[in-house]
């Protein structure tokens, strides 16, 4: 097998075997292939698009290409969830407790923040001695005591996809709905979950700008999934406004807890509640409508921030914290944002806010870049609320004042006021599972 | 600049500003761009093509990352002749002496073989101490003496070619018409020719298979030759049956004697006397029809092979092979194919027949491979031929004769005898100006 036939055949728009797929992933990994060879192979890929078969055979080659977790010391059904990423999305903290206190399992792999969008393991941290990096064994151990457990990646995972997305990243084929779904898959396959719920988010502040490309990416990545022998369900959810009110690492914890009381923002409620009662259908307790009744019930009935409690204590955090949110470390300056006029909020561009958020010291803008768990913003008016001119919309929190200016900027182009009320949009776009793709 | 905005807007289907593509081919020749990057950029123009700008642009970068050479010290207009490349292909030592013959300069740099086409380099090295590695100096002074010469590249010239070819030659780039355009221009306008003439070989025998793909080609040529200000004109000839009779480096040089003696094949004395023509056309010596006068009365008056004898002898040649080329040491092995039964000749593979030659050891299969300088074919039959069951439609000839069962294997696979007589094609096919594309 000689790579230049597979870059020819992928060029000229045939379709490649499973055998062929593997031996391209693992001569990649090797360092048989080259770079170059690589890249020109991923570009064909862009324009000639991948088939069913070719996707799930280069995911289980990712998948396998590093070390796979093996979940059989956690009793019952495993559920995974993963979110493409947005701006002020802590679902996992708030989905993962009502889950484990419906008693479905999670044991959850997640990722630290880069660019304008948060990482769950940075939020996790802003909790005093929380740790997200634990051995195989404890972290089998909080999964089966507490019913949770969220760490970072550790070990050797994927590192096919490490090494083709750095690839992609500078040879401007990181935006191919093939490869993304690949690149997510394969880690997915690799973290031994035995369902996968996708949250896939949507508009300016996501990766996928519009709902026609995010059910695109969707149908990719569930029959990769199903294909794969993973029970897949993805949710398409908004991210054209910043979910919540909160953006920044303890500020996001402290919402989640208010969340998990029953006093969190209705659009963070609606869509934890629907990814919540996606998980619970997929590990089989019920049809949808009982599922999301079930997670409801757990939210109302006081349960789940004990679930939260637990886990942070069982991964040595200062539990304290949780118990009331007010024992947080607060960040020594602020700054309110005034309404520059009077009328509705019709536009938040939410990758601007991430960017705003990010400048306050709360996001990363390199790997190496340290993080200020107090920083970030907190959004008192959001799109369809009406302001006055002068009206505080949103309060900035940093440890250096300095911070505000260029955060301000950025945060007021980000904001669009007008005169007529913009238009109401779902939280919830679709539902897309095997067979169908339901619009909401 | 960067190279990573450069290959996402030609892969979004943009055009490439003249200074981007200076940056980045000189960067790629610097080293600055690494292959990884150049290879996806040039997989991104394999689907997306370059605009007349582009090419150009991407020309004269390639012609100057190298030498450029100067021609100013050889006197009057000088006329150059880029073939892409076939079997059979001894026109250069018929019509650089014709052309000299009707007082126009030819000052020619030539390539070696390689695969299963030859080279005129390795036919001309056919002629015993015949040096085709001259001192600018030399170069000049035979041209200006004896009206032509030619000689192999020498110096750096068009190091951006070599290792952009490279990288496509391993990327499955390298039928990228622009692509190809730009490599065969870029070599052209480095060798300082003011009008260039060519001649793009189409059929089984070229790399380009059809006569659209080659019309293709050659508008894209003339375009970057004109817009480069020099005249260029190409012929669209066949390469669907080799050229002439023999095939092989000394066996070429006596059938180019043949024919300027006027006893050659009719397809390559027809051929030749065209690109003959055109180039005295471009030189400015008349019509074409009265080109085509000059060149046939050239051959007529015998004054031709004075001018190749004065050119290998200049350059350090044994003449008396081209004034009888019964001198030609022979190869001591020879061997029949007879037809395999009654009818007529309907196709001859062109690439089979060139890779039955270099089997015998005519030609190259790597770039260090030796050259048997009298091994080869002569076809005695060709496409359209009546051959009776038996009869000697080839000889090959080889120093070796274990060679003979696998090339005579090629070459029995390359023809087919059929009951019907094909149709005639024509020997040109057309004729690319700046301004139109004449069909024959």
């Amino acid at each position: 097998m000689r790579m230049y036939d597979l870059i020819m055949k992928k060029r000229n728009g045939g379709e490649l075997s499973s055998e062929e797929i593997t031996f391209l992933i693992n001569g990649y990994v090797e360092g048989n292939i080259p770079d170059y060879q690589m890249s020109a192979f991923l570009m064909a890929v862009y324009f000639k698009g991948m088939t069913e078969g070719e996707t799930l055979a280069m995911t289980n080659a990712v998948a396998h290409s590093g070390d796979m977790v093996d979940l059989a010391g956690i009793d019952g059904i495993k559920v995974d969830k993963h979110s493409t990423g947005g701006v002020g999305d802590k679902t996992t903290l708030i989905i993962a407790p009502i889950v484990a206190a419906c008693g479905v399992k999670v044991a959850k792999m997640s990722g630290r923040g880069l660019g304008h969008t948060g990482g769950t393991i940075d939020k996790l941290e802003s909790i005093p001695g929380m740790k997200t990096s634990l051995s195989r064994e404890k972290f089998f151990q909080v999964v089966n005591e507490t019913g949770l457990s969220v760490i970072g990646q550790s070990g050797n995972m994927t590192p096919a996809d490490k090494k083709m997305y750095a690839l992609r990243d500078v040879t401007a084929t990181v935006d191919s709905i093939p490869l993304i779904a690949v690149s997510i898959m394969g880690k997915k396959l690799a973290a031994g979950n035995d369902c996968i719920l996708l949250d896939v988010k949507t508009g300016s502040g996501a990766f996928m700008k519009t709902v026609e490309d995010s059910i695109a990416l969707a149908k990719e990545m569930v029959a990769i999934g199903e294909n794969a022998g993973k029970r897949t369900v993805a949710l398409i959810t908004d991210m054209d406004i910043p979910l919540g009110h909160n953006i920044g690492n303890s500020l996001e914890v402290i919402e989640a807890v208010d969340t998990l009381k029953g006093n969190g923002p209705d659009d963070l409620t609606q869509v934890c509640l629907n990814l919540a009662a996606n998980m619970l259908y997929l590990a089989g307790k019920g049809n949808l409508d009982e599922c999301m009744e079930m997670a409801k019930q757990a939210i109302t009935d006081g349960t789940v921030l004990e679930r939260l409690v637990a886990m942070v204590k069982a991964q040595g955090g200062d539990a304290s914290v949780i118990e009331d949110t007010a024992n947080f470390a607060k960040a020594p300056y602020s700054c309110e944002i005034p309404a520059d006029k009077t009328g509705f909020i019709t536009v938040m561009d939410t990758e601007k806010c991430g960017i705003a958020s990010t400048l306050l010291g709360a996001g990363r803008e390199t790997k190496d870049s340290e993080i200020d768990y107090t920083a970030g913003l907190i959004l008192y008016r959001k799109v369809g609320d009406y302001v006055e001119a002068g009206e505080k919309i949103a309060v900035m929190y940093a440890s250096d004042e300095t911070l505000f200016a260029n955060a301000r900027s950025v945060y007021e182009d980000a904001i669009t006021i007008q005169e007529e009320k913009p238009e109401e949009k779902p939280l919830i776009f679709a539902r897309v599972t095997k067979d169908a793709v339901e619009k909401y």
